[in-house]
């Protein structure tokens, strides 16, 4: 699959198994001979994949060097944003050298902060190895790290030179992870594509079968959101449906204990019961939504008090002044844009009490 | 004097004396009420001019509270931009907020930074209290912030909402910085305007006295440069004229002794020579610069051995590949981008040993 994502600079996402291998010769369409790469990888990743991707950007003819940082959420943070600038100091990148983002969210997040940011801005290549990386965090230039008074407060736009997915490293994930992945996967089918729901729905989608279709049709979700509303200020923030509650319930787990898939789902669960009940969504849309996230082994509920998830979605970073973005379904396939101020909150939420 | 800047969101510069105490009613007809302001300032400027700038923004309906760091370059550093980020989201800063940025140069810089990455992006008031930030970095967008690897190693481009120059600022400013400024100037005049530099030549300007012309000269010549070439890979470059020395002479010096426009000043005054010298320049070009810098008691010679300032020059951020980009002078007022590799760079420079 080869799709161009049309923002003020135009970028490729490729998808092929085996890519992996290809990452060279891709690159080399794209940046001149004796450029400077610095691979970005996090400790898993980098162990299992970083020597493939140097060989094969060597093979081409770019000077790659390696920075691994250690892996998890918690490493998120402002200190290895700065090692990496001081690596890609150390390595002498220029302008016109490129930063690669090999691994997961967090990784694509944070090398393309840094990219984002060394130089007032590098290029920089995604190669997502997570399925939820694949599907959402390596499209669309979004990128961030976390404080420690809330995730992704501190980030940038911008865009990648070329997306690269290899649907195989989806096999050596965590069940875990792929899991997790699924749950962003249905949010896709929720918010704009029923038929992709219903591929879903099957219940056996796996890394090794059938998964290309969907990451196929979810990238393209995003691809055209993105193309739309760049700078996430209209009909991309429909990506956020179940991510008002979902960032909640993961700050009142205190980042631990739920995945970001399972949190999103839970959220997206939530607040389709809390629209269902306010009139606006079909009936059964909520139901129908768990069915699907629990054949994937997903939870579908939490006991957090919903006034403390009321509390803490009002300082989501969504928030505007004294309202908040909430997005919800007509039904499955459908979504639109809700805006409720921070009092209404309250009684939106009360069938959840 | 009203100049509108037309980036892709077009921005005013606003110059006016005495103009600080109404930054409230102009920050009300970009921001709505209620508003909440991070006036983020340093120690010295914030003593003299912090207070005003918050009554008249509470005046106007605006939320503000100051943010004050130690000052002196060597606190343009990330740890300052963390507890920035610390203090914005104990303050409550959402999208909708916006920083101020009180001071000079180091200031504008790094509140542009925290501005263009916190919630990725919020919008930031520029107020340049130096002769250097009001000519110069208010305007344009570009942010950053020191690495011990390097000078404005890390930052990004985010154009200000508005810029207010308060020229009467200038009247507490110490005279080694408003001779620093004025090598900044005297730069503009080389690069594009000869009625400029002929006005700076007669060697009386003052903080109080024709010090606006000179500012609106420059603002305007920054202006249309920065319109042409918002991300600086083309005409902008040609703001540069003196860096690329000047930069390594700062280095050199371990940015100490030499202020950013003393550097600039000598670095103006040896390409010249070296650009005479290679049969570019009109002859007498870089003796006239040399002139003028001295009326305003700004040094135009330095004793760093030349291969050395060629050594650290390679390094500077403006190297793309293995080349660097020198800006050069037909004349007085006229410039244009020389692109040197770096093999030539040290025989282009033998006229200084």
């Amino acid at each position: 699959m080869i799709l161009t994502v049309h923002t003020e600079t135009p970028y490729q996402i490729l998808m092929e198994r085996g890519s992996l291998d290809c990452v060279g010769t891709e690159a080399a369409k794209i940046f001149g001979p004796g450029t400077r790469a610095a691979v970005v990888t996090d400790s898993n990743v980098g162990k299992t994949y970083a020597q493939r991707v140097v060989s094969s950007l060597n093979s081409a003819g770019f000077q790659a060097r390696v920075f691994s940082f250690p892996a998890g959420e918690e490493h998120k943070r402002l200190s290895v944003i700065a090692d990496m600038y001081t690596a890609f100091s150390e390595q002498g990148l220029t302008r016109s050298d490129f930063v690669v983002a090999l691994g997961g969210g967090v990784t694509g997040d944070m090398a393309g902060f840094a990219a984002a940011t060394y130089l007032r801005g590098i290029r920089v290549l995604q190669i997502p190895t997570s399925l939820l990386a694949q599907i959402d965090s390596s499209v669309g230039g979004k990128t961030g790290v976390d404080l420690p008074e809330g995730k992704n407060l501190v980030g940038a736009f911008h865009q990648p030179s070329l997306v690269l997915i290899d649907p195989d490293t989806l096999r050596t994930l965590p069940p875990l992870f792929f899991a997790d992945g699924m749950g962003e996967a249905i949010k896709y089918g929720c918010i704009r594509n029923h038929t992709l729901f219903s591929l879903i729905a099957r219940g056996d989608i796996t890394a090794k079968r059938d998964i290309e279709p969907v990451i196929a049709s979810c990238v393209n979700i995003k691809r055209e959101l993105v193309e739309r509303d760049e700078l996430d200020n209209g009909d991309r923030m429909l990506l956020n449906f179940g991510h008002t509650f979902g960032h909640a319930l993961e700050k009142l787990h205190g980042y631990q204990g739920l995945t970001h898939g399972e949190a999103v789902g839970i959220g997206m669960v939530m607040i389709s019961r809390c629209s269902e009940a306010a009139g606006i969504t079909e009936p059964g849309t909520a139901d129908k939504i768990a069915g699907v996230l629990q054949a994937y082994g997903l939870p579908v509920s939490d006991r957090s008090d919903p006034q403390r998830i009321a509390q803490a979605a009002r300082l989501d970073k969504k928030s505007r002044g004294n309202s908040i973005s909430l997005v919800l379904l007509r039904k499955i396939g459908e979504s639109f844009l809700h805006p409720l101020p921070h009092e209404k909150l309250g009684p939106f939420m009360q069938v959840l009490s």
